[in-house]
């Protein structure tokens, strides 16, 4: 937890925005609740609901709060424990006392939160909510409010009944911008993940299993921060590109995909992508692709800085790859023609980066066109081009990865040709000998500057193919 | 996933139960969905319904399944993947394929669970269900069944409405039994909890952060098996029974409780629980309470075999602790005189032991009472006596959990001061020597065999305070 003026400037920061939307009424944050894994009781290790956190901080289950958008009034709702708690859970601090810790003076049980949310509705106040990412809430938001539990999750204007547009739009505009305290755990959450990626490096040694490797990986995350920022990617199939089945062994020849990160305590986000030789060399066929998608990462890093959109660094690393691939005569023709038609979207389907925070895709349930694209940016239609989740133009404070990758992707390859849609730039025959290749990704954490770039974390996880096979070698 | 053999005999088990209590209609089972952490899409470790996996066998999300009683027909609804998801998951096996895995010839898509379902209701069919444990299946069975989704987790008689009492004792009868190709997932979930138990002791040491020791032990759960089956109490103030903060680091003279397992790849778990000293050396005071509640363990081990109730078990461990803490002046008087007063709650406010199963409280979502209590058992109404989880006569295949305990909790030492519970028991001013002093628990898993019973696993973890003392002196 941040000290106490980092929530109530939050909360009155939330005020200014709303105010600005025009917005009135009451905002209303319902924490998370336990989530149970195989019964109720036996539960997930707790995770907050981001956007209560990030305004009112409290890491535990059963807590609610509401703004009061016209009389700036607020609450925190929460009950405190009873003698049979003491026994399970030990003697726990006050709600009252909790509040304070974050500037908030009105505390009141939980049970008044539903009352306060019923009078607002019953009063006919406009009840702003967020779209909620766990079911408990949906199914509540939707009791509370009397709006049906699908439309509570559907974002547009207050007035139309359901979650608030001018509430997401408001958090999408605070959040999107990292606060110094915020970088200093970004950063903390970085140094995790490059120390789990290193456990994966180690790991990485032919008839080893995978799973092995990953819960090598992910005690690493649990020892020094919360747990796995994301479940973690780590495949010798990496052309799936999420795929976490780990019942393979380490095969020398294969190359080995990992997409891990690591949440810190105070739940901020890290997400690195390496790609491994399981023999601890690459083949000549490995380093020709592995060297284009590193270039692409370090040139993509180069484009970004304030001013830049990150849709135009998507962009120029489509193009950069593009012109990998011809040099390797795996698409012929005119790049300049070919890059409009999607091309690159073949051999890599996904977008440069995603914003990073809380959430590794950060705030994602708000939507991902309020929170990667701007009022004036429109998605492209194309597998590829058209998936970006991060367009908007860069400002000193965003955090976002950066993850060129190019994979083989057989179905899609067999699709694209059956259907025609390389538009004869494609080199099919070539290609053919790329089916058993499988992929490669490589992806750092960026955090934009006042006057460019710098990646997140003490240091910087190997990435040079020489380097790779380097540390490999003493490992 | 055993062989389909075992599905099918499970499901031709489930309709002679189901026959036995005279239930006619249709038997419905949901899978598990993913479960959001953060934002959907970014989902904790799946974990499939335990039921569901145990007649159907398929450890996805999005999978249902109907049992019809009447004609004994059957089917497994679940998609098959279209290109996006191959590109993002991989090729998968069609669900027609995955029905066959267990036996299972008709297979559709999951729409034709939800027309099954209602058409099942439109026509005045009786509707099982289990209890749903997750808040998705609340809403959804609430949603298909029009009953209120409180009242889906309510058992009764299935015309009542509501969840299927009739459903929850022919699972419950089931279960209870494990067979033995559950026997060898047991004992394989219990080695990984010989390591992960191993790991924290090894990682006991002064100076240590309690975190860092929890996220090796449960690096070892995700390295061999699918992870911790319940959150990992790991704390010096083992006095509060489910501890689960981590902040704290290990300091000499205190004594440090780990109550954590492992759950096996096939979902199969273990539970132990062990009590170090943070220097590596019991002081006098420490062991002679560590050497009660392991005299305790053995004692109930000696005494679990076939024909026993496991009430008596537990009542005879309460004698047993009594007994011990009358010679250490910790209570005085006649221990037959204390022991049905419920003295020993205060001591051990919890039971001796739990079914344990795919659940570490094996199915605790259907009631405890249905699993623990025969129909002619009442719960006593007493802490610590009444806590107790299972208390059924035991039978071959029951697997059982064996976990006394004392605790000095000073919050209920003074409760029951103020209110006299004691009757004059208790040595109060002994006892004031002791709020410092945490607790200690052991515990051990345990099968019922023919002729008595045998524990778990191809090791006993050390329990003998001698034996942990020399232990600890060599790691």
């Amino acid at each position: 937890m941040f000290q106490s003026e980092v929530y109530v400037n939050r909360r009155r920061g939330l005020l200014q925005q709303m105010a600005s939307r025009g917005a009135h009424g009451v905002a209303v944050f319902l924490g998370n609740v336990d989530a149970a894994t195989n019964y109720r009781g036996n539960d997930y290790k707790f995770r907050q609901d981001s956007n209560f956190l990030y305004y009112w901080g409290i890491d535990e289950p059963w807590f609610a709060a509401v703004l009061d958008l016209d009389s700036a009034q607020e609450c925190l709702y929460g009950n405190d424990v009873d003698i049979d708690d003491i026994i399970w859970m030990g003697p726990q601090p006050t709600v009252a006392s909790k509040g304070a810790a974050i500037g908030c003076a009105a505390t009141a049980p939980l049970a008044d939160f539903y009352k306060a949310v019923t009078a607002a509705v019953a009063a006919g106040r406009p009840v702003h909510f967020l779209p909620p990412a766990r079911y408990y809430n949906q199914m509540k938001l939707s009791q509370l409010t009397g709006i049906d539990s699908e439309a509570v999750r559907k974002v547009g204007p207050v007035a139309a009944g359901g979650a608030s547009e001018e509430l997401v739009k408001s958090v999408v505009a605070m959040r999107l911008i990292k606060e110094e305290c915020e970088i200093e755990e970004l950063d903390k959450a970085a140094e995790i993940g490059y120390w789990m990626h290193t456990e994966a490096r180690r790991g990485c040694k032919p008839g080893v299993l995978e799973q092995e490797i990953v819960g090598r990986m992910e005690g690493v995350t649990y020892s020094k921060g919360w747990g796995p920022s994301f479940t973690t990617i780590l495949s010798q199939n990496g052309e799936t590109l999420h795929n976490h089945s780990h019942h393979q062994i380490i095969t020398p020849g294969r190359l080995l995909v990992v997409d891990a990160g690591a949440e810190s305590n105070t739940h901020y986000a890290s997400d690195f992508t390496r790609t491994y030789p399981c023999s601890g060399k690459f083949t000549t066929k490995q380093r020709e692709i592995y060297d284009i998608v590193q270039q692409a990462n370090d040139n993509a890093f180069a484009l970004t800085k304030p001013g830049t959109t990150y849709w135009d660094v998507h962009y120029a690393t489509a193009r950069f790859l593009l012109e990998g691939l011809k040099a390797l005569d795996l698409v012929r023709g005119d790049v300049d023609e070919m890059l409009p038609l999607g091309i690159s979207g073949l051999f890599m389907p996904h977008g440069l980066g995603h914003n990073m925070g809380m959430d590794v895709h950060d705030m994602e349930d708000l939507g991902e066109n309020y929170v990667g694209y701007a009022e004036d940016q429109k998605r492209h239609p194309l597998l590829g081009l058209g998936n970006l989740r991060m367009a908007r133009r860069l400002e000193p404070g965003h955090v976002i990865t950066d993850e060129p990758g190019i994979y083989f992707i057989p179905a899609l390859i067999e699709q694209w040709k059956r259907e025609g849609t390389d538009k004869g730039f494609v080199n099919y025959e070539k290609l053919a000998g790329y089916y058993d290749f499988g992929g490669i990704r490589l992806e750092d954490d960026v955090l934009v500057t006042a006057d460019g770039a710098r990646r997140l974390g003490p240091h910087r996880l190997p990435i040079l193919s020489s380097d790779i096979e380097d540390v490999m070698a003493q490992e």
